[in-house]
C-alpha cells in the first residue's frame, strides 16, 4: 500500500509499505482523512521535534479518521464498515501513571506519527481496538480527524478550570487556539479574548466565539487586555502560540491568583519570563501534555452540535500532494487553518 | 412608607414602617422589583422556615432590584439614580469563614427577609454599599431581581464541578431548577436531563436548554435516565425539588464516582436514602448553602446574553397584591414560574 | 488443599479445594496471614452483605499476606520465595472508570472474598501479578495483611483532604477507625478526637495518636467535641462506625464548610440525618468505596516507620480456629482489635 | 522611641521615631523578638527589593512577636500584657481578592517592613487587632516571631497538595527550606530529600526531618534524586533557594504529573528552564506569594509540639546590633539559620 515518508528535513517521498494485519486486540482501519498538525510541519521542516530525531523514514500524521476494514483475533467490534476516529496515543496500560488514570504522561507511550512509530499518511493502519471510536451518524471524516486537536483543547479547558463567568485570553489563534476559544466559550466564560499576528485568524477567532481579537503584530496586546479588565487581568490565560513573547504576555495579562496553561511548543527549547510578575500574582502555571480521556466527551459535544469543527478544515489535498499541503501550512497562506489529507 | 408584613401563618397585612436613613457605608435603595422565592412561600404558609419561627411581624423578599436613592455618610457610590441589584447576604466580614472567603456560611450572617431581618417587600431599604451591584445598561429590574436565584444556580454549578461534555440531571424544574438547567448547559454539559411533576415546567426546561425532560408523575424517571445512559448514570445530579423522592432518585441516577448537589429544602427536616447505593458508587454529596461571590459573574453572563432570565418572570403584581402572588405560586397555577412584585 | 467455607449464616466448615494453578499474568501465593474484617464477620453472621447473598459455599478473607510460590506463564516476577501483600481488588482494566484511574468503582470488579469470588482463608491462591506487592525487608506477614485496611484509611484521608493544622474527629475506633486516627495524625492534623463505646478501643485510640477519646456510651460526644472547639466544630469528620447515631453525630460536629467522610457500613441499609444541619453548614459528604492506588504509598509509609500496624494485630489463630476468631471479633471481647488467621 | 532605619544600600542607622498611638481597631504592641528574613537582607544590601526602591529611611523586619501594651478605641482585646505574634500583611479587606479569601494577592496590601511601610525593628508598633494573635502558654517570643516564616512553609504545603506517602524534594535548606522540610514531613510525606550548598544546613535538614540531604556544591543532585526514585522523580518539589540552577533542577527532579512550588526569590528577575522537560511531564508550577490564613493553624501545630521552631533561632542580637546580625546572615557564617533581634 502507499504511504508518504519523511526521509529528512524537507525530504518527503511517496513509498510503499506492506498492508498491516490486525493483531489480537487490534482493528484494521482504512484511512480517510488526516489533519496536518504543527508538529507534523516541524518534523517535516527540521527532521526532528523536541529532541527526537528521525533516524529512518517516517510516516507522519496523527489526526485521523477512517473506516474499520477488519477485526483482529478476539476483537468484538466495531464492525467493518464503521466510520471511526483513531486516538493516536498508545500508552502502556501498566505503569503507575496509566493505572492512576494519567496515560498521557506514560513514560512508555507510543505516539503514532512520532518517530519510530508510523502515523497516518498511508492507506491502512492496524490500531488497538480500545483506541478506535465510532463516529456518530452524520459526522464527517474531517470532523472525525479534528476530534484529536479538539481533545487537546478540551483537556486544556479541564486543566484551566474555567468557571462560569470567567474572563479568558487565548494567545495564538491557530487551529489549537481556535479550538481553545470555542472550549472557553463552551465552558461558560463570560468574555474570551483572542490574539494572533495573522489577520485572517483574528477573523476566525471572532466568528468562532471570541468577544475580542487583537493583532499582536500591530497592537500592544498586553495593554489592550489589561486595560479592558480595568487593570485586573483575566482569570485564565491559554498560551497557544509557543512564541517567547506569548509566554511573557501570558504572565502579564493573568489576574492575581490566575491560571496560565501553556500549550504552544516553542522552537527554542527554553522558556523565560519575569519571575516577579508571576510571583506577585501567585500564578499557577500548567503545562499541557497532549490530552487524556477526551474522545467520548468530544464526540458527545460534537454530536450535540456545540462545537464547530468544519470551520477549521479549510483545505483538502490527496495523499500524494501532502508536500503542497505542508507548504501551505508553513506559509500560513490563503487563510489556511487546518489542511486535511484525503486518502 | 408602605411594607407588607407577615404576622403569622397565612396572615399577611399591608402596614407602615419609617423610611430608613442610610448609615455609614450604606446606600438607600428605592425598591422596584422583588421576586418571590420558595422560602418566602414557606414562611408565609407556616410562619417559620427551617426551625426559624417568626416571632414578630416580618417583611419577606430577598430577590431584589431597585434604584439608588441616596448615599450614607462616606459612601462613594454608586450615584443616586443608578439601577442596582441587592445582594441579601450581610455576613459579618470578620469571622474565620468570612476571612477565608466563605461568607455564605458565616455563623453571624444576617440574611435579608429572614426573621428578624426585614426583607424587600417595601418601598425603601438601607443596605451596605458593598452589596449593591449596578445593573448594566439594558438590564431590566426583573432581570436584576433574578440575579439572586441565578447566583444560587451558578454557585451550584461551581459546587458540581461540571466538566465539558458531562451529562447532567436536574431533578425539579422550578425557578431554581430551570436556572440550574441553564447553568449546566452554559458550563458545557453535553446532555442535560430535567424532571418535574408539572407539565408546563417540563416545557420550560426544554425551551431553556434541557435535552430531555421527564415527568416524574407519570414516568419512572430513574429508569429513564439510567437507561438513556446505557446503565452508567450521569456525571452530575442537581437535586432542586427538596422532595424525599428526588433525593433518593439523585443517588440512583448518579454514575459511579458522580457528584450530587442537594439544593432543594425539604418540608420534613430529615433526609434519607439507601446507603449502599451511595457507598458502592463512592458518591460525593454536596449541600448547597445559598451562594457566594456570584453577582459579578452573573452580571457578566447576563450582560453577554448567555442566560435567559426574562423567561422566568412569568407574572407581575403590585405590592398590595403580594397575597395573590403568593397564592398563585403555592397553587403552581397558570404556568407560573417566578412571580415578581413591582413596588 | 484446605480452606474454610461459609455455607450460610453462622455455618462455617473446613473443606478441601484443588490447589490453583497460576494462569498467564498470575502468581501463585502461599497464604501466611489473613486479617478478619468487619465485612467477613457480617457475611459469616448473616450469610449476606449489602444485598449480596452467599448462594454457594464461600471462602472469606481479603486482608492478606503470603509468599510467592510460583509464577504463571509469561510473568516476570516477583520471584518465588518473595513475601508479598495481596491487593484483593481485581478490576476489569478496560471500562471508563478503570481507564480514568478509578478502579475502585469499576462495575465489573471482582473483589476477593466477596461472593462468588473465594477469598484468602485457604492455603494457596492464584492472583494477578500486578496486584501482588513485595514486602520490604523486616515487614511481618501481620503488617503485610494490615496494608489492606491501612489502604482504606489512607484513601479516606485522601478523600477528606486534611490540611496541616486541621482538627479531625474519628467516630468509631475499631481497626479502621484506629487506622484513620493514625492517618489523620500523619497528615498533619493539629488535633484528633476519637470516639467509641468500647473502653479498650478508646485507650488504643489515645495510644495511636488521638489527642482526646470520648466514650459515646456514657458521654454526649457531640457536646464534647463542639464545646472543645468553642462551638465551631471540626474541619473533617471520619465516620467509621456505621451506626445510625454516628452518621447523625458526624453532621453535628462538622464545622461550617466541613467535610464528612462516611466509611462505616450500616447494618440497616438506610442513612438518615437532619437535612437542615448539613445544609446550613454547606457540608460536603463523601462516601468511601474501598480504596485505590494505596499499596505503594502504604508500603513506603510503613517502611519509614510512620504507622503502627503491629498494635492492631492483637490476636492470632490457626486456620481451623477461624470460627473462634470470628466469635471473638463479634463479642469485641478481650481487647480484640484485629484477629489474624495464620495459615 | 528607638528604631533602626535603612537609609540606603548598606546604610543602617539607629534613630528615633514617635511612639505610635493605637487608632480605632488597632492595638499597641511592645516589640520583643524580630527575625531577620532574606528579604530584609536583600533590602539592606541593595536598597531595593523586587523593583521596590527605598526612597526614604525605612524600618525593616516583619517576623515579629511582642506584648500588647494598649488597645485602641473600641478594641475588645487581647488585653494588655498578652504575648502575641503579629501578622505583617495588612490587606484592604474590600477588593475582589480579599472578599474571595485571597488577601495575600490583594493589590492594595500594605506589607509591614516593605517600603513605605515601617516594619518591626523598633520598640513599639500599632497594628490592626485582627492581625495580632495571642501566643499559647509556654510559647517563647522567638517561636512567636517564627510563626511568620512557618506560615509561608505551611501555605507552600497547602499549595503543593502533598499526599500521604508522597516523595518530596526541598531544594534549598535555609530557614524557609528547613520549615518546608518539617511541613512536608508533617503532611505525611514518606520521604523528604533536601539540598543546599552549606554543609551545616544539610545537617540541620537531616535533624529536622529530611531522610536525605545532598550537597549541591559537590554532588549532581538531580542525578541523586532521580536515581534514588528509580528514574521516576518525586511527587512534589519545593524550590526554596531562588537560584537559577534550583529552578532548573526542580523541573528535572519532578515526576511526570508532578507539582513544583517556587518559593525562592531570585536576585535576577527572570526565570528560565527547559520547556520540553516541563511540557513532557505535564508539570504544574505554582508561585508562592507569601501566605494566607496560616496563623491559627501554625499556632495549633506549634502548641501541639509538632514543629521545631527553636532549632531555627540560632543567634540573638540586641536592636542596636542589627547590623552585625545582618552581616552574619549575609556571610551564612557560624551555622546561622535565623538571627533574632531582641528589642
Amino acid at each position: 500500500m502507499r504511504a508518504m515518508f519523511v526521509h529528512g528535513p524537507g525530504d518527503l517521498r511517496l513509498g510503499e509499505m506492506p498492508r498491516p494485519e490486525p493483531g489480537p486486540g487490534e482493528v484494521l482501519v482504512r484511512v480517510r482523512a488526516v489533519g496536518i498538525c504543527g508538529s507534523d510541519v516541524h518534523t517535516y521542516e527540521y527532521g526532528e521535534i523536541g529532541g527526537t530525531v528521525i533516524r529512518s523514514p517516517l510516516v507522519l500524521g496523527h489526526e485521523l479518521a477512517g473506516v474499520v476494514e477488519a477485526l483482529g483475533p478476539g476483537v468484538q467490534g466495531p464492525p467493518p464498515g464503521t466510520p471511526v476516529a483513531v486516538d493516536p496515543s498508545c500508552s502502556c496500560g501498566h505503569c503507575e501513571f496509566c493505572v492512576e488514570g494519567d496515560p498521557h504522561i506514560c513514560p512508555s507511550i507510543r505516539f503514532f506519527g512520532n518517530w519510530p512509530h508510523h502515523g497516518g499518511f498511508r492507506e491502512y493502519l492496524a490500531h488497538p481496538a480500545d483506541l478506535v471510536h465510532p463516529l456518530p451518524e452524520g459526522m464527517s471524516f474531517d470532523e472525525g480527524a479534528l476530534l484529536e486537536p479538539m481533545g487537546v483543547a478540551l483537556f486544556v479547558a479541564d486543566l484551566a478550570g474555567i468557571r462560569l463567568g470567567d474572563r479568558v485570553a487565548v494567545l495564538g489563534s491557530g487551529p489549537i487556539g481556535l479550538l481553545c476559544v470555542q472550549m472557553a466559550r463552551l465552558a461558560g466564560a463570560a468574555e474570551v479574548t483572542a490574539t494572533d499576528v495573522v489577520v485572517e485568524r483574528l477573523g476566525a477567532a471572532r466568528r468562532l466565539g471570541a468577544d475580542m481579537a487583537w493583532n499582536a503584530a500591530t497592537e500592544d496586546v498586553v495593554a489592550r487586555i489589561v486595560d479592558h479588565t480595568g487593570g485586573r487581568g483575566v482569570d485564565v490565560v491559554i498560551e497557544a502560540a509557543g512564541a517567547p513573547e506569548t509566554v511573557e504576555q501570558a504572565m502579564e495579562v493573568a489576574k492575581p491568583g490566575g491560571t496560565v496553561v501553556l500549550v504552544g511548543i516553542p522552537a527554542e527549547d527554553r522558556v523565560t519570563f519575569r519571575a516577579s510578575v508571576a510571583r506577585r500574582k501567585g500564578l499557577t502555571i500548567k503545562y499541557d501534555r497532549r490530552m487524556k480521556h477526551t474522545y467520548p466527551r468530544c464526540i458527545a459535544l460534537a454530536q450535540a452540535g456545540r462545537v464547530n469543527l468544519k470551520a477549521l478544515a479549510t483545505h483538502h489535498f490527496p495523499l500524494e500532494r501532502l508536500g503542497d499541503a505542508l507548504d501551505l501550512v508553513i506559509r500560513r497562506a490563503d487563510g489556511v487553518l487546518k489542511a486535511i489529507i484525503e486518502v
